[in-house]
């Protein structure tokens, strides 16, 4: 069995959706990312000395920790959706396989590790604290940034991300979205086609139980 | 046939090495990153919006430009080492494959997007070109402590960076390999052993012909 190592909220709830999704039993254990607090502590660092999460147990030939962690958001969601082909979380081809990853990999540097490092973590990118406004000013443009790029995409009318099926991608992308809120953003109104997929999306009953169960509103 | 748009010594060379290791045939074309020269050329914007490179043709289901475009080097290694079995330049199975997506996904995020982000574009972390210097300090703390956890996982002696097979994580290795160099690092001192790896690496045909083409010594 798996256990999903997750904070509320972050990007680990994509993982905690998809592990829903495909409903077999797994355990989740929260270890908050707020200021490091659960996932900078001594016991942590062992299993996963990069000290983030998301992080699953179960997946053979980890390397620096527990050696069957696996970490990074992009690598865990592809794992899970790949080894659990019958819940249908990824195109069949590999084309239409490529392209999920093409978003997830997109996502993974452009938003959340530029553009919300920047507004999150400003010391990642200067340390003398006087210069984090600017480092954080510059960041929500480069959010609203890839936002229009998200939305410019799903403008087409396209019924998921990847058109076809609903994919790991569309997940991800819900978690981008709450973030996105969380920032005080006017989501719906400035970005209405990723609204409308999102809409959708969050009507998904394993959407709302895993956001139900991180206690997301 | 496969049409690869690159830039000599970016991070597509991982995919110029991937091409030459399946041994089909391809094209390949110069689209200059550097101050986006070739990259931000109206003709090429209108295929790949994005203005970057890597980005390879031939993959049905692109949006946004050309309509077979595949971008984000880590979807197009992982898509070419999948369409390529027989190249074998993927574990077999879907932990081993996880593991190659673990560190691709890392590399693009820590070290390419945030590390080299910092160091050779400022000014998508802070607009004050005043401000670049404090930028790129840290940028350079960011790229040694990506080499130090690289150097570690590989200090157990390993074959290759996923161990048992060389694999795309191994291509992908090169590019930040000759970074560090091109950056004045001395990469073989500091990281012994990744420095083991790369030797055994850039002994390979493919490598050595990727390089070649690409001019680089």
């Amino acid at each position: 069995m798996h256990r999903l190592y997750h904070s509320p909220g972050a990007c680990s709830l994509a993982v905690h959706i998809v592990l829903e999704e495909i409903g077999q039993p797994y355990e989740a254990e929260i270890r908050s990312a707020r200021n490091g607090e659960g996932t900078t502590t001594a016991d942590y660092l062992a299993l996963n000395p990069k000290g983030r999460v998301p992080a699953l147990t179960g997946v053979p030939g980890g390397s620096g920790g527990a050696s069957d962690l696996l970490t990074e958001a992009v690598a865990i969601l592809m794992f899970l959706a790949r080894r659990n082909p019958e819940a249908r979380l990824l195109p069949s081809d590999p084309a239409g396989e490529a392209r999920c990853l093409e978003w997830l990999s997109w996502m993974s540097v452009d938003l959340h590790g530029i553009g919300y490092g920047q507004l999150w973590r400003p010391h990642r990118f200067v340390p003398d604290a006087a210069l984090h406004e600017a480092v954080k000013t510059r960041g929500m443009e480069n959010i609203r940034t890839a936002h229009d790029h998200i939305d410019h995409i799903l403008s087409d009318g396209r019924d998921w991300a990847v058109p076809g099926r609903y994919t790991v991608v569309d997940a991800y992308l819900v978690v981008f979205w709450l973030w996105g809120r969380r920032i005080g953003l006017d989501m719906e109104a400035e970005w209405p086609n990723w609204g409308r997929l999102m809409r959708k999306v969050l009507e998904r009953r394993a959407v709302k139980q895993a956001l139900r169960q991180e206690g997301i509103a």
